[in-house]
């Protein structure tokens, strides 16, 4: 998604090897008007798909997937919470994300009655890295006896080998824009796809 | 606002005295199609206001500051983060808030690079129940040299005080849906001021 990929270059930062900030119109300030294009991007990327249900996760991944609902029927949008992993909750699935950057492991977790069984769920989340999270999210998904529609990044670091780990798993991944490396503050992305590149206006 | 009421008896629990859960709707699971009822009638009670800028806190404000910036006109975004109140961050501002129901003061933290000086912020958030996190927002607004538009709430537990603490420090407060008390698992609602509701069909 060219748009992105440009505003990635504009209003983010590259902080050595492995970050890139987007603070700007992301993670803690939002561009309202930005997200439409995210969402209208996602529902043509998995156009044909049938969606029952947008699974992301709390926090930042809230803003994504309200914003993508409109362009795919307004399924409903769950959003998995941060717990401790000893807190002992009952009706929830759980499931464990280990973070690289943070070192730790964290739990994911969903109301079991916000997660039904038979349901086809759309992962949706800000960042791709390690994978981490969005195989929790879709471990999530399994136990509740549902499907993955597919696996959606606004910003994957394509470095960090999260994409092939899900695609191995046999999840369909579409990541928005793709980072192939950060050096000396310099963002460089994959080539999208000619074919699969959005040209309309806004 | 009527059709709020209505979805809080349908889909809301009411637990003890002093707590009603929208997890249905609202806090885990959200409804995206409602979410834009909520934004435009955020939109039609600020009417006439400036708003340059929309403030809230993670993580369940922030589906409704999204799902409002849209009808006003598309400002800025911006979530507070939680924070734990001796993480040593520089470059943010920090507000301070205690929270009844949990026992203990956390403190919120934006950057201060997303809340500059001389705008006018509209505060949204899910609930208000005793105005701590409200006013704690609002801190940060004047801390930044901004002023607040207004502070607009889903839902208001009017038994719990936090508007009355509010409008006496001069600030608007909207809520869409005033709970008056919540006894034996009964929700019982303040009328609304009948020339201001909306009376359109969606």
């Amino acid at each position: 998604m060219e748009a992105l990929k440009q505003k990635i270059l504009d209003e983010g930062t590259a902080i050595g090897k492995d970050i890139v900030k987007v603070d700007g119109f992301l993670n803690h300030q939002i561009d309202a008007r930005f997200l439409e294009r995210i969402g209208r991007e996602f529902a043509r990327r998995f156009d044909g798909c049938k969606i029952d249900r947008i699974l992301t996760v709390e926090a930042s991944g809230i803003a994504i997937a309200v914003g993508t609902a409109p362009f795919v029927g307004y399924p409903p949008v769950v959003f998995a919470k941060k717990a401790a992993p000893n807190t002992l909750k009952e009706g929830f699935f759980r499931a464990e994300a280990r973070s690289f950057t943070k070192g730790k492991v964290s739990s994911l977790i969903v109301s079991e009655k916000y997660l039904p069984a038979g349901e086809s769920v759309l992962i949706l989340d800000d960042f791709l890295a390690y994978g981490e999270a969005s195989l929790a999210l879709a471990d999530l998904v399994r136990k509740a006896g549902s499907q993955v529609a597919g696996i959606g990044a606004v910003i994957e670091k394509g470095f960090q080998g999260g994409s092939e780990k899900l695609r191995a798993k046999g999840y369909r991944v579409e990541s928005l824009a793709v980072i192939r490396k950060i050096e000396n503050g310099i963002i460089t992305f994959e080539e999208d796809d000619p074919a699969g590149e959005e040209h309309a206006g806004e």
